[in-house]
């Protein structure tokens, strides 16, 4: 049955969204003959003067970085969302609106300018988790911050208008959709059966094994099975956490070695700087108990063929839901085939 | 109130799936050192001997094309959904996953090569809305057909592989994502009210009047309060229809005056051939009633300040959800204050 699958157009539910997902093995072979990437050579300088991440360097907002040697965090100066915004709820018939208070924040992973994650040593990945951790419980416990969404722009492809290694951070009142949907889910489960949907959903792939990626003591990779994107991934810690404000130090050390391994994996695949976006769900922080939550990272690489060849997520996907062609399976095949070093390191 | 929501950051709620986005009115000045798009200069022959959608001319399957002279449809050489797949239903555990069936058909909409719909004559686009409804009421009564996803992607950045002006239309067995979301809002909003909810809302829309693009006797294209993509928009028919079936002589024509007005505004907006997804929504095709859908058409287009500068759906889009910078009324303002004759016809 399962195998049969493998060659029929056929959808896949996803457990965490209670959303569909359209998978059409058979049509990989489909030639391509539209848009392409660029693709830059990766090579850049430790330091650019004219980036305004580096440090010591002035910013757009006139404020000048520190000479950081660690990870730094700064609020971003054009924030989407502000801490003090009038309280105003807005309804008029049919048309609904209310103001959302919110704090954005720059996270640079490094204060050399031509790293990125898969290129940093595991210590200063840690490092960068623990920034992450300090934000998730700063923010979270900041007034009117209800749920703090950390992610990742990689790539000109993924609207990074900087090369300099770094993500961000933006916190808010309300729930977002995304989280709100995964919420429900992870309620019910909980609910009925006392137990973390995910930390369930993770044993039973560790005993099928064809979709895990990598696992160390503390956190498993792995490509959902319901994924997305051609070669989405998840990291899954290994204890029942609810946010990374839990994690300890050895913990830390493992998700950053796991992070580092799947992302030289990620580069290895087009022998190219890999783009994504990457985030990171978790409980929301307005104070109540969230013991269903189960904290994970998910990653949304774009590339589908080559590192020029990306998936449009564009007419079906936008007005009916999405859709891809490799297997889940076959993604898994494909990136644990790869050889374990960055390829750069063999050029 | 309302006012002031417009330098506010602020969420404003869809009526239609019941999601909030994000707005960030103040966030307009951020300055743009990213990624911009290639920007060609549309002028093609009215035949390319090497398109594959050309009449005449032979397709990646050895089929050739008739040397059709109006709209013309055919099953997709790299169909995503099949007719005959198997009926197989997959649970163990936490995974479940369950094979589809489909139809997917592509549109030629003109046998001129160098047209697109902006720049064709309102009687051939009408064409172009009879050969839509025919497949979607031929579709729509197929076995296993449930629902019927008309759309067309435009432009190399919305993953569309030839410049040829066509369409596509996937028709399935399940009812995908998307639709599912707007059919619970319709029928709630109906079990309520016994009124159709887009109505309802086109309605006041008319009497607000700051987000309407443009009014026919039949038709109204405007940008809804709850607009994600910059310069999204959506072309409403005043009579509630439940689909495109349904359409009289009277209001095809109404309906290809109102898109071709639309997509002249668009490609006047930036001086370029405007890129957008565009789709249908309408009633599913599986033999119940569904006196609660109002057929609309969505136009979902990436660019945000220039033909070559688009919005990114990225980070904190995918993992919180939609996040736009200009606000619905200003988006209205800039088409409306376009000239109506398209830009090519002045140079
Ligand atoms: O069928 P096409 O035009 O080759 O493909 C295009 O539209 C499809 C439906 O939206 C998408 O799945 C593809 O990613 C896109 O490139
Ligand atoms: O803040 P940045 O990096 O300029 O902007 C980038 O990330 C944001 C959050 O995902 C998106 O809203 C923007 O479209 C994208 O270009």
């Amino acid at each position: 049955m399962d195998q049969e699958l493998n060659n029929t157009p056929h959808r896949r539910y996803n457990i965490l969204t209670g959303e569909w997902i359209l998978v059409s093995p058979h049509r990989t072979k489909r030639p391509w003959q539209g848009k392409t990437e660029e693709s830059k050579a990766d090579k850049k300088d430790t330091y650019d003067p004219s980036c305004y991440l580096c440090p010591g360097n002035t910013r757009a907002s006139g404020d000048t970085n520190p000479d950081y040697q660690e990870p730094y965090s700064f609020v971003n100066d054009f924030s989407s969302l502000l801490p003090d915004s009038p309280e105003i709820k807005f309804e008029k018939g049919l048309l609904q609106a209310e103001s959302e208070k919110g704090i954005c924040k720059v996270v640079c992973f490094s204060p050399d300018h031509s790293l990125t994650l898969p290129l940093m040593e595991v210590e200063d990945i840690t490092k960068v988790i623990e920034i992450w951790k300090k934000e998730y419980l700063e923010l979270g416990s900041a007034e009117a911050i209800n749920y703090v969404q950390i992610f990742e722009n990689k790539g000109a492809i993924m609207g990074c208008s900087n090369p300099h290694p770094h993500g961000q951070i933006w916190s808010q009142s309300s729930t977002p959709t995304e989280v709100l949907k995964k919420s429900g889910k992870f309620r019910e489960y909980w609910k009925k059966n006392n137990r973390s949907l995910l930390l369930d959903y993770l044993n039973q792939e560790l005993k099928a094994g064809e979709r895990i990626l990598d696992e160390n003591e503390h956190f498993v990779s792995l490509i959902p099975y319901w994924a997305v994107w051609p070669f989405e991934a998840m990291i899954i810690p290994k204890r029942h956490l609810q946010h990374i404000g839990q994690l300890n130090q050895e913990e830390e050390k493992a998700y950053a070695e796991i992070l580092k391994k799947l992302t030289i994996k990620y580069d290895n695949l087009f022998e190219t700087s890999f783009p994504y976006s990457s985030g990171i769900h978790q409980a929301p922080t307005d104070g109540k108990e969230y013991p269903e939550w189960h904290f994970h990272m998910s990653f949304y690489p774009p590339l589908l063929r080559s590192a020029t060849v990306k998936k449009f997520m564009v007419g079906y996907e936008m007005f009916a839901g999405p859709q891809r062609d490799i297997t889940a399976e076959q993604a898994a095949k494909r990136l644990n085939d790869l050889p374990e070093a960055h390829y750069s390191k063999a050029l």
